[in-house]
């Protein structure tokens, strides 16, 4: 069995989101997991995520990056309290704002790899700094400003 | 028949794009006419594309922006030279940058508008604003640099 994934430690009442969310059968079901101070997930392209054949779209990228950042915040609110994943109250992030720049084309036929950093934490905000590289190569970078859902949303606390 | 949309003008060889392309057959397929001086798409959610129950997932709202964007570009570079769609040299962009505010949930059941204009156009750049609605609810506003894609991808010229 692989190390949980942050995303196996949503309850199930935020575990549907198309992005993220490990109940979504037909999502993109990211996993992500710290490497020392920095989360990583690894995701390879279906063969219709294409934008123009050979590379992948750029909407597959934003969502990643998206996805990858409120799963980050959550981890580092976590991290930032001392406590477990599956303890209690859950905490859950949406998207307050996304930001990517497209550096160059990422190849569809290889494995992204996604890699973010806590930039700030402020209060209920997280800004989190993402990379997008393919074979070793950057291709994107992304900023995510993640907020914390109410509680009426996230089932969680 | 519809009016023709935007993407009905792709060349073949750039009609491929998960989010725009009409030859994508798993793809949003999204279509996008002038009303005026501004842009319009259309679109309706599938039930998997939520992030909680009842709401879409922010990395639909940015795939629908980005899409969306490139798509104005290329036809206010045609309207800039006065010329059909339909004429050649082709123009295809692709996005140099994304920004996304997610403003309020934006609901899964519902068609969602999103609204773009142009802001600046300078050289092979031109920068698109968009707004996504739903119901006639502002849940989120865009931005979109999109840079002319190289003739030798689009196939075109």
């Amino acid at each position: 069995m692989p190390d949980p994934a942050f995303q196996d430690f949503y309850p199930e009442s935020v575990a549907q989101c198309y992005g993220c969310g490990r109940l979504n059968e037909r999502g993109l079901r990211i996993r992500t997991h710290w490497e020392g101070d920095e989360s990583v997930t690894r995701f390879r392209p279906r063969p219709e995520h294409m934008a123009i054949p050979g590379f992948v779209y750029g909407g597959l990228i934003a969502s990643l990056v998206d996805c990858h950042g409120t799963g980050t915040a959550a981890a580092a609110m976590y991290r930032l309290e001392g406590r477990p994943m599956d303890s209690l109250p859950a905490f859950r992030f949406v998207t307050a704002s996304l930001h990517v720049d497209y550096l160059r084309p990422t190849p569809i036929d290889a494995e992204m790899e996604i890699r973010g950093r806590v930039k700030t934490i402020q209060g209920r905000r997280v800004v989190i700094e993402a990379t997008v590289s393919s074979g070793g190569i950057l291709t994107a970078r992304g900023e995510v400003v993640a907020a914390q859902m109410p509680e009426r949303f996230s089932g969680g606390s």
